[in-house]
């Protein structure tokens, strides 16, 4: 059998109708740039839609053709594999707001220049709203699931209790259903290290930097994606992996040089994300995950989020997240629950902390495996 | 009985001789400000050392001439107080290294210009030994205990280590024998963001600002203090304090802002402490952080590092503290045990996180007491 999936297709759309916002404007000419495997069946009833988390790209499951790294889900996304495209027609869009191919802060606003900081600040149901414009356009009522991690997950919880008729199922992985104080905090302490980088220039980098693949402020990106990156991994698998053992010498040199492999490791993930990503991009998601809140949208009540749906959905948590630890999982299923919706649950034991959705966890290929074939 | 201390001092002590560091360098010229409060005893043995935290200082019960907030362990400090300045004399000195009146990389050096980055790389140890200058000019031969919460314990657990005959006990809070990973990864982030700052200059700041107070990279400095402040606090301390509460508004702003509280309070953070705090001390002192690693001091055998004390030791943890877990106590009791000393343990049980040692714990209060007064 072929590693790779059968058929992969990159596309852009650009979308009919101006998106309304939650922030009151409406936004026009969207573009919204997805890949798909697999084939739609003639009944249009197999689509899984595949929500990214923060950081991510529509490349689920092919070549990223910036970085030109495999797929980041290959490893689910794929002939014979859980998410199988022997089976399921699977769609991952790149979302609202980010800078893969689709409209954010990046793109060129009616003036013909960047939105920069004119862009509106979108949320979480925003960016489901472009998902299901795309759904419309690819003809696809009703999905299979919807499935996410992380950010991922919050986009799949929001579009199960906005759009209750557009999918039978979701799955939510290592996810919440509001950003807490402290996850507010952190995500506070990147988007200040961006903006406080002169090169930010109000937002208004974009053509500026004579020497960098995208300019800007590439010193503030790096460390707001050092701080965050921190959250994805456990103590116990920082410990593990790098411990305090010494970067390529064999003592300390008493200087400021990344003399612990930590540091060194930080330093690379700092640099490395700020070839791919747009600083803006980072300040909009990074405040649309903050501003998430799915019992505020219903009254505060969670359940009522969940009122209209009759999707199945299925919780995973990992025991060494700390950043969406189990309790907020749980949390989403006692919502769900009290709304009377059909709902498994599953904490994992992994070592990996947050990125554990991203990594070789086989018990998750299991889990989601089970749950899709249902 | 009044509330203030009933003897405040403040001092300057000039060591005599030069400083041997752990680096291989020698330091000229070191001073040392420190704080004493009581009176000491005719037999000189009833002198307790307080070590402090981070960014911390030595007017540990008398008001910060700097800020103007009272001194930041008042409430453990003074008459009938646990740690009692009508029956022990309290010392606390300026760690070296740092800004407050001992000196550190914005002190001049030979050249009579500031050190800069040409201030050695310190240790927990060299700001040990700091100490011992000090208690020798004091005549002090033996304390009667030093105390200290993180870093402070830090040096508590050096001071034990290393000059064994100079305490009859030890009372380490909050604390750890070696920084972790993550512990290093935070630190980094911090450093980074400092760095990152262009008006940082490579260090060579000092006397090239017009309009700030202490001058330099006051923003990355807020960034590294910001993402610092996080790691003090626990997730449900954040939660109950915060929440997603709004700060001074009915709706979200659709901005960039500080539409929440937690965001405001962690700017504020973040500003205030560039006020008090210098860039290059906070690059020097996490570095001493980071390097201490008690075990590997002592032949890579934590229990080696008490082979030659006699002293008794008392260790404190909380619940919520994630900086500093109790795992950390823990380890060292077990290494503490290994070496044959008395050792007392506690888990204290506080809702702040890391930060508990420095607030209203009254359960901490009756163990430093009891812990003193044996």
């Amino acid at each position: 059998m072929a590693t790779a999936p059968i058929k992969t297709t990159t596309t852009v759309l650009d979308l009919p109708d101006p998106l309304s916002l939650d922030c009151g404007r409406s936004l026009e000419n969207v573009r919204i740039a997805y890949e798909t495997y697999g084939e739609l069946n003639a009944a249009r009833d197999n689509a899984i839609f595949i929500a990214h988390a923060l950081t991510g790209d529509h490349y689920v499951a092919s070549p990223n053709p910036i970085t030109g790294k495999p797929g980041w889900w290959l490893r689910m996304v794929g002939p014979g594999k859980p998410i199988d495209t022997d089976r399921f027609f699977v769609i991952c869009a790149n979302v609202l707001g980010s800078c893969m191919g689709s409209t954010g802060p990046a793109s060129s606003g009616p003036d013909g220049v960047p939105y920069a900081m004119d862009f509106p600040v979108i949320t979480i149901r925003d960016m489901v709203r472009g998902h299901v414009a795309l759904l419309d356009a690819l003809g696809i009522e009703r999905l299979h699931s919807v499935v996410g991690g992380s950010m991922g997950g919050m986009q799949a919880l929001s579009l199960a209790a906005n759009f209750p008729d557009r999918t039978a199922s979701a799955l939510i992985i290592a996810s919440t259903a509001r950003h807490s104080a402290q996850n507010i905090a952190f995500h506070e302490v990147g988007r200040q290290a961006i903006m406080a980088d002169p090169e930010w220039r109000e937002g208004n980098y974009y053509g500026h930097s004579e020497n960098a693949k995208k300019g800007g402020p590439e010193k503030g990106l790096a460390v707001a994606r050092m701080a965050a990156h921190i959250t994805y991994l456990s103590e116990t698998g920082l410990t593990e992996k790098f411990g305090r053992n010494l970067q390529d010498r064999a003592e300390k040199t008493f200087g400021f040089d990344a003399d612990f492999q930590v540091e060194s490791y930080l330093r690379h993930q700092g640099l490395s994300f700020t070839d791919r990503f747009d600083a803006n991009s980072y300040l909009y998601i990074t405040r649309a995950m903050d501003y998430f809140d799915l019992a505020e949208e219903h009254g505060g009540i969670l359940a009522s989020a969940f009122a209209q749906t009759d999707a199945r959905f299925c919780l995973i948590s990992f025991d060494t997240d700390w950043l969406y630890p189990t309790a907020e999982s749980r949390n989403i299923v006692h919502a769900l629950n009290a709304a009377g919706a059909p709902v498994s649950f599953v904490e994992l034991s992994a070592p990996f902390g947050h990125d554990s959705f991203l990594l070789d966890v086989p018990s998750l290929d299991r889990v989601i495996d089970g749950f899709l074939k249902q």
